[in-house]
Order: C-alpha cells, then sequence, then structure tokens
C-alpha cells in the first residue's frame, strides 16, 4: 500500500469553489485501479490550506495508471486551477500504523 | 476529530536509529488524554523524510494538553534530535473522508 501525500494551497477565497469541484472530482477517483481510499482535510492554521492523503495498491497505479489516464484529464481539469503554488506531490509506505 | 500533520526530515544515516525510537515513543502518544489513532509513513522520494499523522479528539488534546505534559518531555528526549530542520506541525479538519 501506497500513501499519496499532497499539500494543496488553493488561491484565498476560492475555498468553498473548490471543496466542490473536489466533492466532484473524488468520483474520479474512487473508480480507478489500485485506489484503495482516501481523504481531503483543511488546515486549522492556514485557512487555504488542505491536504489530499489517497491509498493506493502501488505506486504505478498512481504515477502511471492513473496519470496516464483520460480521467485524469477531467481531474486536472476541475481541480488544477485553483493551486497556488501548484503542488508538491509524494508518496509513503508505512513504517508503524495503529490501526 | 483533528488531524496532526508533520513532514519529518531526519538527520541522513540516522534513519534506521528514529524509527526504533519512534517505535518506543509511540507508546506515549497512544496513551495520551484523546488520542486516537496514529501512522509514520516513509517517503518513496525523499529516503531521510517521514509523514507522522496522528488523529486527536479535539486541538487542545495536542496542543495544551500533549505538550504541556511530562509525558511530552519524554517525546521531545527520545525524537527531537533527529531532526533538521525541526518540522513544522499543522492540524487539519476532514472535509471529506472516504472511509
Amino acid at each position: 500500500m501506497v500513501l499519496e501525500v499532497a499539500i494543496l494551497n488553493v488561491i484565498h477565497g476560492q475555498e468553498l469553489e473548490f471543496e466542490k469541484a473536489f466533492e466532484q472530482a473524488q468520483a474520479i477517483i474512487e473508480n480507478m485501479q489500485g485506489y484503495k481510499s482516501h481523504q481531503l482535510q483543511k488546515c486549522l492554521e492556514n485557512t487555504n490550506q488542505y491536504i489530499l492523503l489517497v491509498n493506493w495498491e502501488t505506486l504505478e497505479d498512481h504515477t502511471i495508471n492513473f496519470r496516464g489516464s483520460e480521467q485524469y484529464q477531467q481531474w486536472k481539469k476541475l481541480l488544477h486551477h485553483f493551486y497556488k503554488p501548484f503542488p508538491t506531490v509524494e508518496h509513503y509506505t508505512t513504517v508503524y500504523n495503529s490501526t
């Protein structure tokens, strides 16, 4: 299992619009091969900042299969214009998990 | 529920030592008031980088109760010397959660 982590900085004033677009966009990832679960969380300290956490079966399910898909073009169109700066996405693997 | 997020950069070469210390340290948070669950994950792109995710019942369970506790002094002693630079810790609240 691989955890995709992206810290998203949304253009000030566009937070609600972003959340609505994300509600629509999440159906896209939920249907991708290797997708396991996801969370979108909103920062308490910086109100235009979010964190996206997506669990994938393998790294390639995200970096090759999803990013190379037609569905990714829709995802980009729905979401990428909200971000400033454009986020760095990183992947992680579990060391310890209490659950 | 509040998610504590810390991106941890561990001094190069001290990764295994850090993981061992964390194994010990995690018993400390697991016993704190308001603690719900946690994960430590290791970055695939930057091998000395980790992400710590801790779910707390409230923000104050982390920022006031835990950080003000005697147990936090033990936590600091076990872990803080591994970090360079010292991490910024942020808190998030759920917008969407698929699980």
